[in-house]
């Protein structure tokens, strides 16, 4: 396993966590300052400030992407709503192909509707079904134009509204489905990422009695990201009530142990969603600790 | 299936569902003023009027006890905590027995103090074999005096404060590991249930893509407890937001399907936690709802 005590050269920030700072540009212009080598940002955020100032920020600080957040939210109820998730989907691979990002992460969705708050159908079976359909579609043209795409297993209490693919053996039964052979996303020497695999977040799966297990079998090539925060004893929401490094219960050294064994060589991203109490602090304060978390809790 | 449309014979009330209907005489004679004929205690609720008179009351009213809640909670960080909380299962045994429960519902327990707020170890790999600890010698106990023993299975977002077993999965696993032959607990004919089996709450397990494999595993005699309330899409609190059948996005109607067809022939037990609604209001209209929605959305 490697060693993350001495600095932090296998950070990467996932700008969610930074929703509280302001602008990409901003967050950005933060990272940059404490000598943040990688970023994952949200679609949203790069929208709001544009993707061309986005990717020339990027490459003027030298920065690489982890990941790009997200696609899915495939489900819908009728046919159009579908072929909009589509149409959206390629236009995400297409803006992590511009930033050059590791992965496409996708949160698959669940049941149409439920987001909103009002499920318009409780066929859970049917959603998987669609959302199947809806990667198998995305993946083609991702291939095309060699976007890896990363499946995130979300916890089980965002079944109903977010992702409802909510293990890691869940996932991996997909990507066993859709990619049997493990085809490699680029061909190129060294890069064995795979065009189809998964983003392992601590937070998502810390709880499996099987996750060791199926880390193994996804293996280095499907292992695309692995996001890193806390699961706190007294979680107070749903959603926005995530811990920093340290100050819940996953045991995150050995869960990184186990990704490295399978050979992930990549960075750990921290994403935080918290706006019971990281977002309201200044965005140094958030980066001075993640770095120091990174370095003892990770 | 069980036809549920015309009356309300297999209607249990957990009576957890009425925490904010006063003291369990009350309940009690609440649920028998609308012709309900099953219940399932809490041992808070039991000891606040007595043993004696809940037995009293309940022989009056002629109620059956669908199970009794709850044993387990076997996690602790020293052999003493562990040792009390065993010798506290022995004493559930005893007044579930005293009860004529159909079974004692095990909440394994998670991360010693995590209920409390402040975990004090993140050894989940160990909760887990403490937890299958307790339960082998729990079993021991309750089988000599021929009352099965519930594992029920938490959802995940309760692993780390409630209970580390958070599969139909892995507590079928347990099952097999303690109990390989699936031995039965009374040896009465007609009378299958085996001396260790689980409880499944559609709360806890809906969004388990494996569950209709695992609920054929369990089979009729390790399925000894049925319990239904809603997943609400926009739930607000981890604990105390449950809702009403049909007010949620679960398929309970398909999932007792599943678990009929496995042979399970017992009471559909009501139980919903709902701090922020049911709980607030009156008892006759929380049961008068209870039975309506058992006709026709269980």
């Amino acid at each position: 396993m490697r060693d993350f005590s001495a600095d932090h050269r296998w950070l990467s920030i996932n700008t969610a966590t930074l929703r509280g700072a302001g602008r990409l540009d901003t967050i950005i212009e933060a990272c940059a300052r404490h000598g943040i080598r990688a970023i994952s940002p949200w679609r949203d955020q790069v929208q709001a400030i544009g993707l061309e100032r986005t990717v020339e920020l990027v490459r003027r600080h030298g920065l690489a992407l982890s990941g790009y957040c997200r696609g899915g939210m495939f489900p819908g109820v009728d046919a159009a709503s579908r072929r909009a998730a589509l149409d959206d989907n390629r236009r995400a691979v297409d803006e992590a192909k511009s930033l050059d990002a590791a992965c496409l992460v996708l949160v698959v969705g669940g049941l149409p509707g439920a987001l909103a708050g009002a499920a318009l159908t409780k066929d859970i079976a049917g959603a998987r079904e669609q959302v199947q359909e809806g990667i198998a579609a995305t993946l083609e043209y991702a291939r095309s134009v060699g976007m890896p795409l990363a499946i995130e297993p979300l916890h089980p209490m965002y079944a109903a509204d977010r992702a409802c693919i909510n293990t890691l053996e869940h996932a991996l039964d997909v990507c066993d489905a859709l990619d049997p052979l493990r085809s490699d996303a680029l061909g190129v020497e060294g890069d064995d990422r795979a065009a189809l695999g998964v983003a392992v977040d601590v937070y998502h799966v810390w709880w499996d009695p099987k996750l060791e297990a199926q880390i193994a079998r996804a293996g280095r090539g499907r292992l695309l990201a692995f996001h890193v925060c806390d699961w706190l004893a007294k979680t107070r929401d749903l959603l926005e009530d995530r811990g920093m490094m340290g100050d819940g219960v996953i045991e995150i050294p050995k869960i990184r142990a186990w990704v490295e064994a399978a050979g992930f060589a990549g960075y750990s991203e921290v994403e935080i969603f918290s706006s019971l109490d990281w977002w309201k602090r200044p965005a140094d304060e958030v980066l001075a600790t993640c770095i120091e978390r990174h370095r003892t809790a990770v």
